[in-house]
């Protein structure tokens, strides 16, 4: 088994970071300093001082996405702020470059409340093309992703929620190809209700409403009969739990047809999927440990299973998404990110997998159809 | 001549902007992803928690500097605001890599008082491993920097105050050998009381306590019988007209040694030149119009001029200095960039020209001897 801790401790210390700028243009006479540099970029600046929308086509901003997060919800790590969390952002940033070839810088924020986090992406916005928040711990990431979208004018996505919604709802159009099930009349039991819980929720509502949706936080069954209920959760109510069952997991996950996890490890036991419909489909999403081991799953009878993880079949990566959903916003002109889009791009990325299998519902996140297929769809 | 302002229209739009980003390494493989993002990264944000300070060693930081700017004081142009400005930071991150190989990125900021900008940049610090403060106006300049020298712990400077100052300085201490004065002893008249003007005051003074300087605003002359003077101008006036004289722009210039100007085009005359010691020297750094064509101050007598021109000889460039200093205060793990690198600086810039002449005082920006030679003095 590799070491992938120590690798990437020795990795990272070797080439000090992952990311670095280059020119594209070499300055090395004074004629062509004076045309990227003063006197000549005055007349540019001139011009977008009359001209601000056309900022993008004289700036990198037309290729450029800040990854943005305060540290608060990183990987299994939690809340392990600004500076901690920059390697992971850097990492992201990355995979912006290698999937999209898009310009990505990681912004960490040494601010802990969604005023400040919002005042302060929104001061520094004009510097990008468009905003990635990542790792922004729920309940907060909801409002701030939610301002956001309202005050700028730029696409603006929390991967942690959509990513994870798209390619969560790509990998079910396909799981159930695979047992022979109809999407839109399962009965889906979904646990957890942090930034993933969440936006899976509305997207497979928003994908049909038929779906018979029951969502499970560490108390038990979202219902009527809780008091104490957030504002996320009761305006969650209004779209789930449609027979109003009240219970723990165990009611929840009996006779349902999918079980999606993104809670904590081992939380989900073979005697519980035993009592689910037949041909079982599991997303056990929490990394890096599931909510229940593939081997297990499948000893319990279920017919497919999927995980966050890449040693296992069907890794729920969001690499699948951001990567064409951005490059299409940037190249596009688009300045919001909708629902549609995302409905779009599911089902693009379950489509490029012409014949699903068990232990393949999802493409490589190397298929180099993705990004290009995605991108065309964010009009 | 060449026309720069369509040059750089043409150029800027061609290449869309100026930086882009580029990956250390190749994630071609799940192996390398693994190492690079998730689940290796994880393995050094663990590792950060617990070892905050070691950041810059795991990340791009070690390496990144940000160009920050609120749009209000861009190059003629004043107050264009962000999004114009954009194109000369992307301009200023490229000098930064061309001569230093640092690599720096534009971080433009619309907020407008000083509280704000300084809220926003401390947010976001933790991002980057030192800031370049630019063309930001006075007097919130002064305030916006120096608060946040005290409040965070990287290197920051605001390059039109101190790159300006210590170029300055660079080329007087050579002009003076040309003329064979000795700068201690001179009379210097300083016309404008922006961020260069007060730097360069500074500085000078700082340089040499015996220097007799006469401050010039649009007023006059900054003395104890000025009534309303700002804060800045009653803390200069400390340290400069030791005489105590009042007047006007003639009666300063009177018997002077030097004239700088960081003030506006043509407020030097030839008459006025006449008035000065012998063998006057002439810095009118007004961009893009210096306050006398070098032509008409040679007419008149001056036996050095400087501009801030790269098409007259002597251009006070701020390239001469920042990408050294930048590159000193990364490598050599300063926290804080001193009065006393300032002087180093200077006299560094000063001493690469052997033997000086009226039309050779200062290094050509491209001499490679620059960051090297300044680079190791920041220690």
């Amino acid at each position: 088994m590799i070491d992938y801790k120590k690798n990437a401790l020795i990795a990272h210390k070797k080439l000090k970071g992952k990311i670095s700028t280059v020119l594209k243009a070499n300055i090395d006479s004074s004629e062509i300093l004076s045309t990227f540099y003063s006197p000549g970029v005055g007349a540019v600046s001139e011009y977008l001082t009359k001209n601000p929308n056309e900022t993008k086509n004289y700036t990198w901003t037309n290729n450029l996405v800040a990854v943005i997060s305060d540290g608060s919800a990183v990987l299994g790590l939690g809340d392990i702020g600004p500076k901690a969390s920059l390697p992971v952002m850097e990492g992201k940033c990355m995979l912006f470059k290698h999937f999209a070839n898009i310009d990505a810088i990681p912004i960490v924020l040494d601010v802990h409340n969604p005023k400040d986090i919002i005042s302060t992406i929104e001061a520094i916005a004009p510097s990008f093309g468009a905003i990635n928040l990542e790792d922004i711990a729920a309940p907060q990431c909801f409002e701030i992703e939610e301002t956001l979208k309202k005050k700028l004018n730029i696409p603006i996505m929390h991967d942690d929620q959509h990513g994870t919604a798209i390619v969560v709802l790509a990998g079910l159009i396909n799981a159930c190809k695979v047992v022979g099930k109809d999407l839109n009349k399962t009965k889906i039991v979904l646990v957890g209700s942090g930034a993933a819980g969440v936006a899976i929720a509305k997207l497979l509502v928003n994908y049909s409403s038929e779906i018979d949706m029951i969502l499970v936080d560490s108390i038990g069954i979202v219902s009527d009969s809780r008091v104490g209920l957030n504002n996320i959760k009761k305006s969650l109510l209004k779209i789930t739990n449609k027979k109003n069952i009240s219970g723990d997991l165990e009611d929840a996950v009996n006779d349902a047809d999918i079980f999606i996890g993104v809670s904590k490890p081992n939380l989900l036991t073979i005697p519980l999927i035993k009592t689910m419909k037949k041909d079982p489909i599991i997303f056990a999403l929490a990394n890096p440990d599931p909510e229940i081991l593939p081997a297990d799953a499948i000893t319990a009878g279920a017919k497919v299973v999927a995980t966050g993880r890449s040693d296992f079949p069907n890794q729920i990566n969001n690499v699948l998404a951001f990567p064409g959903i951005f490059r299409g916003a940037l190249d596009n002109n688009i300045t919001k990110i909708t629902t549609t889009h995302k409905l779009k791009a599911a089902q693009a990325i379950a489509n490029l997998v012409s014949k699903p299998t068990h232990d393949q519902i999802i493409p490589s996140v190397f298929d180099e159809r993705l990004v290009p297929t995605i991108s065309k769809l964010i009009v």
